[in-house]
């Protein structure tokens, strides 16, 4: 357990709710703060109580429903308003009511800001700052300051800057926060800054790093080189316009690299779930690229390194994936070889090591099939059918004779409910779309049609699948279509054009990904469409023919 | 326009190209690389020749089709094999036969490596670096190095990691690149690394940093802070992983925060443009949240100092968004959507300015029709011909009636043409698809019906729509459809999310792009087809109803 000299500070659930695109209800906010307190983070910034109903409420469910093992809840305000003692300012006592044991300040500390945004005298902005801080210390709580512009400022008015921390740290502020508000800093003079500060003040400093020149994780730790020992991060990033330094990725860091306990033994290892986790409350796609978290963190592609890695993993590594909770994967793709199938194959559960030939048969099976468009590096479940039917096992739960979908359209009349305003140009009057599917396949030799209606063509088609199946297989029921996925290969010859189709099943527990390429977008859907639910049998456990 | 003294340098058709997800045509390649040189770089690495014929085949596209302004073409490959002569190495002829006026060629420094992947000894790989360079730069080519896992090899055994700098920079290498391989540095030790190998052996030096720590962008500047004048980077960070130093933050942070000229005049203000158009190109959709470029790099939600930022912007920003080519974005104001309609339609020859309810009313709808998953970025034709709407003035040619659409497959005798190995797993005995489209139309109060087969579903639609009126409008034979995208919109899962369609037409001289939405992939591509040879005949310049 890390003790008092190093703060992991948080700011998820306020500063990164700034970004583009969040918007967090109370609940959100509730079991996004129990996420990070599995990941071990010592403060968590809830909110601005008083500045919004739904952060006072945070703030008031959170005595309840908020059992933090490692964190500290942390209200967010500012100091008070000019000429207005703390008492008598009902931001700051909403901040004194709050529950919270620590309080984050945000202070003007750029003389231009203080003059034109704040309209009153550095003189009184040092008052502000000190009055605030010893008001709430003499209530109990531990307080932190954040130096908006501190970096813009420092540099067009050093005194000031450098007064504001003084004046902080004088006034008891556990920490002073130094922030690059609008992103803009680069880490040599990260580091430099902090390094003057820190000696020419004597104080604790924290840093507070916005993403706007993809350096923020950078400036994170050139602060912490120069001396800084509180560091504000969002989990995954998240904050207003390009972002805020990286939770995980500075975490990350600090333990593997610096070699530093920063959160508690065994939280490092919960990054990836909570990363993932998060971004389904925020309903973000999870960022599959993101440093240490993403699923494609560890994921090899290139034939180049694919043969040695089965050699010596570490040696293309940066780190152990398994202690950011997180694993290596081989992608197979046009640019690997024999070893990467091998690797993938194993990874599935066949040992293809001592057959040459088969390996050569599947190697040449996949290249041909990605020459004509295809792509298994997202499709494991085709990859697994395809290896099933090398290894003359092929599965197969049924055999379509044919299928055919219908759509089409029909105008309406002019009372027809597309409202003129969602309407495209020259769609006024259209009635709605229709798509019809039939399929003739042998089920367990049963001839078997069925035809069902959806809402595009796809749907279609997979419901009347299901359809003529779920007599047999009744299984099929909790097999889930959950996500669809279209990519035109060839960009400039028009519906001409091959189409990949990339298809997510679920089941619930799982989820397997298949692909189907052609000319035709229904066909290629089928191709995909026919394995997921083959495989999803498969899962099931069925017997195959 | 910057001199040899600092090479930028891409890799986004070789490097990033190994991020999961990117499958490039030869198509795709030549698009990007001309994308690339409208930004401004110095060399566009575009793949390994002989290593695969998709790289041999644009190499040979690239010498009719890729006519350069500002970037010289660069070819990737590795030394020659140990024991063979780089005559003798069909993979060093297939670089020196390229038609690359530079290579780049990759080289083991740690010697590890060497002993465990390459199996020979540091002696022998001094001799292949060497051998190599002095073979190639014999036959006119430049030379770049770069030094895999330099910084690993250089911990672990800073003699041979040196051997190799020195040697290639003696056989005439004009840049040796210190490659971050596995991404795990930190700026602190790229910058330490840097100067000491600078210092020891006199080499021009180079940087290539993946981003496993969230710093690749940082390392690429640490490494320039201590000599390095060559920075390999990708369009969008795209690379293997987590990928690569994001060109545009690197080009971004060297021009307007070291005010180093690293590209051409003028070439700065496209990375914006550029960086959506290759995002397209990929499939991938555009970072939003990226450094510089994203749509949300700029944008500031209502917060702390909403007020302030309109007055006085610069205090708010750490550049100027035009600079890169971006905009400034407030969240939540409907003055910027105003703004951009009329300077849009201010484009499309409309003066809107006199007329504020006319604007709003437009901006409404836009508005609407985004929510519902329309983007009109892309799709002018589309944005125009709402205007026209608006303005009292619709286009109009026919009406349509009604249309329907029938996809089928039947499956063949054993006999069937697919062949084994390029069948996906189950569909060895697959007939043909076909689909026909029925089309009923009033065309200048005639009533038309047309029937047409296609080899998908939506040009059987585009033929049949064509066959029905090409009687009456001929000029309709000089259009054609050249594009056709899918996008499936966020937030919603399978096959009932959202389709965005976004069709191109040409007419020979110029082209233009609608942009059609729905549940329905048929009925979202039915509306951009409608409006797409609506406005084809429109510029044909048809008298409209």
């Amino acid at each position: 357990m890390p003790d008092d000299s190093f703060h992991v500070f948080d700011t998820t659930l306020r500063d990164g709710a700034q970004r583009e695109g969040i918007n967090l209800t109370v609940a959100d906010k509730l079991a996004i703060a129990r996420l990070l307190d599995d990941v071990g983070v010592g403060f968590i910034e809830g909110g601005w109580p008083g500045s919004n109903p739904k952060d006072t409420e945070f703030f008031r469910r959170a005595a309840d429903e908020l059992p933090l093992t490692h964190a500290r809840l942390t209200a967010f305000g500012a100091t008070r308003r000019s000429d207005v003692a703390p008492a008598d300012d009902p931001q700051v006592t909403a901040l004194r009511d709050s529950g919270a044991p620590v309080v984050t300040l945000v202070a003007k500390s750029d003389s231009r800001h203080v003059e034109r945004a704040l309209r009153t005298t550095p003189e009184e902005n040092l008052a502000m700052i000190a009055d605030t801080i010893r008001y709430l210390r003499e209530h109990g709580q531990r307080v932190f300051l954040d130096c908006e512009h501190f970096f813009d400022g420092y540099h067009h008015d050093p005194d000031h800057a450098r007064s504001v921390v003084r004046t902080a740290a004088g006034a008891g502020a556990d920490a002073v926060v130094l922030c690059d508000t609008n992103g803009g800093m680069l880490p040599a003079d990260i580091t430099r800054v902090v390094t003057e500060v820190g000696n020419d003040t004597g104080a604790r400093l924290g840093i507070h790093a916005q993403d706007d020149s993809g350096c923020a994780v950078a400036n994170t730790l050139a602060a912490v080189d120069a001396g800084a020992t509180h560091v504000q991060c969002t989990a995954n990033g998240y904050g207003e316009r390009v972002g805020n330094a990286n939770l995980f990725s500075v975490v990350g860091a600090l333990e593997l690299k610096y070699d530093r306990r920063v959160v508690p033994e065994g939280c490092l290892a919960e990054m990836t779930r909570v990363s993932q986790a998060v971004a389904e409350l925020v309903n973000i796609p999870p960022a599959t690229h993101q440093p240490y978290v993403g699923v494609s963190a560890f994921a090899h592609k290139a034939g180049l390194h694919a043969s040695a890695i089965k050699v010596d993993p570490d040696l293309y590594q940066h780190t152990d994936p398994s202690r950011v909770g997180n694993d290596m994967r081989m992608l197979v793709s046009d640019m690997a070889g024999r070893a990467s199938i091998e690797l993938k194959a194993s990874e599935l559960g066949f040992d293809l090591s001592c057959d040459r030939a088969l390996l050569g048969r599947v190697a040449e099976r996949v290249k041909s099939l990605e020459q004509s468009g295809y792509s298994f590096e997202a499709a494991d479940a085709s990859l697994e059918l395809l290896l099933r039917e090398e290894l003359g096992s092929p599965v197969r739960y049924f055999r379509a004779e044919s299928w055919r979908v219908l759509s089409e359209r029909r105008s309406a009349p002019a009372t027809d409910a597309r409202a003129a305003d969602t309407a495209a140009p020259g769609q006024e009057s259209a009635g709605e779309p229709l798509s019809e599917a039939t399929v003739k396949l042998y089920v367990k030799d049963e001839r078997v049609i069925a035809t069902e209606e959806g809402n595009g063509p796809v749907n279609a088609l997979d419901r009347a699948l299901r359809s003529a199946m779920e007599g047999v297989y009744t299984a099929l029921g909790a097999l889930e279509l959950t996500d669809y996925k279209v990519r035109i290969l060839e960009g400039t010859s028009g519906t001409d054009a091959v189409t990949r189709i990339l298809v997510t099943f679920s089941d619930g527990n799982s989820d397997w990904t298949t692909v189907g390429v052609g000319e035709n977008v229904i066909d290629a859907s089928w191709v995909a469409l026919e394995q997921a639910i083959t495989y999803g049998l498969l899962r099931q456990g069925y017997p195959h023919l």
